[in-house]
């Protein structure tokens, strides 16, 4: 199965599922949510600048993926939708910090002039703080229906997420290891697992914990995620040196001018590919005991793989 | 009564209370869990970075209040060590991310270098994100004996006091002022009432909302804080005219080289004495239903108009 982006995800050889309907109508529901979560008041300027980078597009696949495990696990969207939000704040504030000069140093994101280049280094550190915050607050004052004990676990499990046991101690070992020649594929995965993985593992579980799911699928889902996490990385890693700054909407062969070591850079493209499907396969099958009510789940780890941005 | 900083603070007028004493006791008792809240693991340098800031003194007057008001309000240092301790990872962040040559551009913290002098702007960056994280995994999951829903009231104002309601809004706006000759009273009081008052508030706040306060103590304790909190930050004001950079620990004379409005500048020096003693009358005044219960916010509020430093 080919897929040519987002907009024209096909039907899955298994079923009648479509996923482009599914991936829509969800978006559409954190879209509004996300607009919907942050108004204007003063100091209007800071208001604008987290609008700019949380409103500004992405396919909101982390959002998605709580929203889906909740809905799997039996809970409803007013219970996972505040959470939902606040993994898509968390992803944007790490976004907008890692793009400032003193890190990647990065012009453009998601097809648009990145934080600081808009509204100053200042604030656009600034925002990101604000944007990470708000995560907490929000998800603290907007959830309903849930049981507190599993809303405490799920605030935990976004704090540590966020920490140095996750994406800023990813990024520290991604920073000390640009332009080193000795990179190990396990110094890679380590970098991966805590600054893709881990906030893609947060949205999987989260959505399950909020739910009220049994410790056994927690970690059954926890597994898919850490599958699909890598998978996506080693995707990444692939589009950047095969897709154009055009259909990835930010700056492509980037990773070969920075010298950083990537998966297609230790492995090669095929063998890269190859393991990126493998771990495709065994996420679907950790989710395969679901039956039918997996399918969104199936149909995101296919599209992952087979993403073109 | 005349005191000459915090470890020559002599006893208060109107008891035998013992300030300097019960500051200290609690200090340590907020050092050493602060202390062990933060092992370093890999990677190494941003726990590091991370520790740094966290441990490098300060009066720890945020986690104090907290532990003091949980304790009037009938509660028990358990219940309140942990948010104590996530107060300080917030007022450190912030210093961390104030600092920054983006921001204020401070080369001074607490009589040490600040922390991207020692670890690059990078580094300190990520360590103020970690730092924010960490605070609200702290307290979601080392917090015993509280009611959850009082836990999460503490959680979503903890949010709310970082974002661009609370210390963000306030820098934001301390920005767009710098430089300006025509900021107005109100301004200052806005600035103030977010950077400053907002946490001070929220550490005085926390500590009765863990221990089950009444709204009507909460209420009562909340005008005390922002009283204290108005005071301190005038008291800030003045202190960098009177006082060195040595007695600081910081850069002294710098509102004055950055021509920021402050409130001797608007007011004069005595007026602005005047006026902070005002509010500690005021906040003395709150609390003085809870009787001998009260002496410590009593005393810590007449030390923050008379300290040094």
């Amino acid at each position: 199965m080919v897929m040519t982006g987002e907009d024209r995800v096909t039907h899955t050889e298994a079923s009648d599922f479509d996923l482009a309907s599914y991936l829509k109508d969800k978006k559409q529901l954190v879209e509004a949510a996300l607009d919907q979560s942050l108004p204007i008041i003063r100091p209007e300027k800071i208001y604008e600048a987290m609008r700019y980078s949380l409103l500004a597009g992405g396919k909101r696949l982390r959002p998605i993926l709580c929203l889906t495990t909740c809905e799997l696990m039996g809970g409803t969207v007013e219970m996972s939708l505040p959470t939902a939000c606040a993994l898509e704040m968390i992803h944007t504030m790490s976004l907008i910090h890692d793009d400032l000069p003193a890190m990647d140093d990065d012009d453009y994101r998601r097809g648009k002039l990145t934080n600081h280049k808009v509204y100053g280094e200042d604030i656009a550190i600034l925002a990101g703080d604000a944007l990470l915050s708000y995560a907490f607050e929000y998800v603290a004052t907007q959830t309903r229906n849930v049981d507190l004990a599993n809303l405490m676990n799920v605030i935990a499990r976004l704090g540590r997420t966020v920490g140095a046991a996750g994406l800023v101690g990813g990024q520290v070992l991604d920073l000390e290891s640009e332009g080193k020649l000795d990179v190990t594929v396990d110094t890679l995965k380590f970098i991966h697992i805590h600054k893709t993985g881990a906030l893609l593992e947060t949205s999987v579980v989260s959505g399950a914990i909020l739910a009220g799911a049994k410790q056994e699928d927690v970690e059954r889902l926890s597994r898919y995620a850490q599958n699909i996490g890598l998978a996506f990385q080693i995707i990444d890693d692939i589009l950047d040196v095969t897709a154009s700054t055009e259909e990835l909407g930010k700056t492509a062969g980037k990773d070969q001018r920075d010298k950083k070591a990537t998966y297609p850079s230790l492995w090669g493209l095929e063998e890269s590919q190859k393991q990126a499907q493998a771990l495709i396969d065994d996420a679907i099958a950790q989710v395969d005991p679901y039956g039918q009510s997996a399918q969104p789940l199936k149909a995101i780890a296919q599209f992952i793989v087979a993403r073109k941005n």
